[in-house]
């Protein structure tokens, strides 16, 4: 224990680099030669509760891997994004040209550049985010778009399998041994045509098993479902009445539901309350809420998800501005899904030693530590999030405990049937005893060199 | 009331330009542009309590009035800063090269040329900050150099009374009608040799008297005298043996003492202890602690100055990462002093609502608006800083009451005599008042225009 310790405070000292006060695409150079960060990544994560599926494969990977299937089609829409898709008629996007065939046009140019473009494309990374993102909405525009373009091609079901299978190895590969992932109410498609929903649903979880099968430390995922706040009233009576179905039909596979999209400019909870709280007989909530820097605004998302009984709470970015909610939420322990990069990238904070998950690790407010969307921006996994969070939002003092802490709550407060989590939380212990045990015998981390 | 609320409110929802998310220095046209500004101008502010006086005297002004004095020398010193004397056998300030006659060498160039770069180098501003000061001790570097090239100048009789004079006609011009001044243990010269400690003060005294005799509603000031934490211990020393005098012979004009200097790179006020616990008999404190984004290292100056019974707390911006401490600030009423626009040119916060002080407001910490050292970002008095206070800092929902409370606390909370601040509060309650009825009758906030 002492030589992680002193470990982490030599790396501490080391900050004159100060990426901890950095933005994370001007710092991910000095982050990956971090020692701390070494050491983060081999880790044990336990649990991903806060990770929206369509941006948690690296679009290298994606555009590596599905973009190369026969029949891919892409169009540009009006906001000037690519949107990708297998469908043989695919409706148009909002498309302001045709459909063009990805592998016909690859070969027409040259291929290695043709790719770099379309994975920028589903990358918000720029060297210069100041410049590039001046405002938030600039940001979110991008960040809903990619969403969007990716959305119809990852639906195509060897498009999703591969997609899938891919989620879990990235998952795995940073060491994380369960994740709860938000999806919207998806239907996959051949070319044949569509698949209902809930056969979807158990094309994945036949991946799913197949990698527990292939990974036996490997402890599944469970799915949130989601939808958009902005949908049209008569699409969400439709996704409210199809959720009551799914969620009594498939309890081990759906665990609960979500409202997502741009909470500023969206309407508040409160205005879908009629139908939330009919919904929470049978559904948990995991509800997005104060992912903002308004104040006496769209934050107030936070009151009206603890008073529809939110499991957890999304993002949570607010609530530090919000001292009773702070106790309600620790005196119920409704865990808050913190995202550091997330709320960096999409323009909250700059600096993440100003992140208000340090006035939550301060006040003992149970949290997990969550990665959003990280492939959006360029990352697998928790470590880089887990960089953050013990260099920038906790003190220099907080160390193995902490994360430790930290990692187990992930379990704790994870979605998980009881059986399950107590199994989970067994083999986390075995998983962080030997990662204790590697990390002492290994040369690198021996502060005796 | 109403009128003011309603007038309030449409121009928050007026923040599409988003002024109170913006860098000050881009902001600055924007917020002189706004209704809420507009009517903050107007209104009474009572006390400034945490202003150092080298920094409160707009640039412009003083190169348009001290400069012109005959006599002015300059160097440039080491660091490429301009350092300003009217001492005949000036000490090296560690230039480079010899001094110049700022009058001779202005004649030789073009005047207007020359006093806008001379102008330039006592203030901060550039329209792009973020290149111009990338890191914490750029900004923070050039801070340092502008106290330390006017320091001298300053200090010669007539330059100081000129000064001195502005400086209050500058606060008074904001509506503020109080101050404590933040000044070091200065000795003011004329050609004939230097002034002693006391007559200095008594100089300056003088200025205040015939500025209160000229405008009877001013309250006057009140010296807190400072010494820099890095001094030498023979220095720090002496000026806490000079202290002692000072305090008891003139505890009328000197209210109490700081400790001030960056605080990431100084010692901690712990190191002090054993002086300064000596010192607390006859002398109130008022220190600088928390002013850095360090968690766990220079921020538990906190712990510090609160155990050496400090009066206020400056700055005081990593106080909310310290629940145990907000605690005890509340419990024991010690005030802190809140500065937005300076908390964020020297670097710590990008976007103000992220500032600390929104979760000081939320949990009734009892804090006062203060400005630092305005000066050196270009404005005058409290206006900018109350700007950012109810426009970022505060709750879209707080209003007049907030304004009121947050002004009635700076006579509350200053280091006036009980009977002065009685005066005080009964004056600034007969101001605020007529600043309603003037408001109430002024056309330009009547919102049913």
């Amino acid at each position: 224990m002492r030589h992680k310790h002193n470990e982490l405070s030599v790396a501490f000292n080391d900050s004159s680099q100060n990426a901890p006060a950095m933005h994370f695409f001007k710092a991910k150079h000095i982050i990956e030669n971090s020692m701390v960060f070494k050491f983060l990544k081999k880790m044990p994560k336990g649990g991903a509760l806060h990770l929206h599926a369509l941006g948690s494969v690296s679009p290298e990977w994606i555009i590596k891997n599905i973009t190369y299937l026969p029949g891919l089609k892409k169009c540009i829409n009006r906001a000037n994004a690519p949107v990708l898709t297998f469908r043989p008629n695919a409706e148009p996007h909002m498309c302001k040209f045709d459909y063009t065939d990805v592998n016909d046009e690859r070969k027409s140019e040259n291929a290695e550049e043709y790719d770099k473009k379309l994975a920028a494309a589903f990358n918000l990374f720029t060297p210069t985010p100041e410049k590039d993102y001046p405002t938030i909405n600039t940001v979110w525009g991008r960040f809903v778009q990619m969403f969007y373009g990716l959305w119809d091609a990852l639906h195509y079901l060897p498009a999703a399998k591969a997609f899938y299978w891919r989620l879990l190895e990235e998952l795995y590969e940073d060491n994380i041994m369960y994740a709860e992932l938000r999806v919207e109410l998806f239907r996959l498609y051949t070319e044949n045509g569509r698949l209902d929903r809930e056969q979807s649903i158990l094309q994945l979880w036949e991946v799913t098993e197949q990698f527990k099968k292939e990974h036996p430390d490997f402890m599944g995922v469970r799915l949130i479902y989601t939808v958009l706040r902005g949908s049209k009233p008569e699409e969400l009576q439709e996704y409210y009445s199809r959720l009551k179905n799914y969620t009594t039909r498939q309890p081990d596979k759906l665990v609960g539901f979500d409202m997502v999209g741009p909470e500023d400019s969206d309407l508040r909870l409160l205005s879908f309350a009629d139908n939330l709280i009919e919904l929470s007989d049978k559904t948990k909530f995991f509800f997005h809420a104060g992912e903002t820097n308004s104040y006496g605004g769209t934050d107030l998302n936070l009151v009206d998800a603890i008073l529809l009984n939110t499991t957890r709470i999304g993002l949570g970015y607010a609530l530090p501005k919000h001292p009773v909610l702070m106790k309600i939420v620790k005196e119920r322990e409704i865990p808050v899904e913190v995202c550091p990069i997330s709320n960096q990238v999409l323009h909250l904070v700059n600096d993440l030693r100003n992140h208000p998950g340090a006035i939550l690790l301060a006040n003992n407010i149970p949290m997990v530590i969550s990665n959003d969307a990280p492939a959006f921006w360029g990352v697998q996994g928790l470590s880089y999030d887990y960089y953050y969070t013990i260099m920038s939002l906790a003190s220099n003092k907080a160390g193995l405990s902490t994360l430790k802490q930290l990692v187990f709550n992930s379990i704790k407060y994870s979605a998980l049937p009881e059986e399950e989590k107590k199994t989970a939380e067994k083999n986390l212990e075995k998983q962080w005893n030997q990662f204790i045990d590697n990390i002492l015998k290994d040369t690198e981390f021996n502060i005796s060199k």
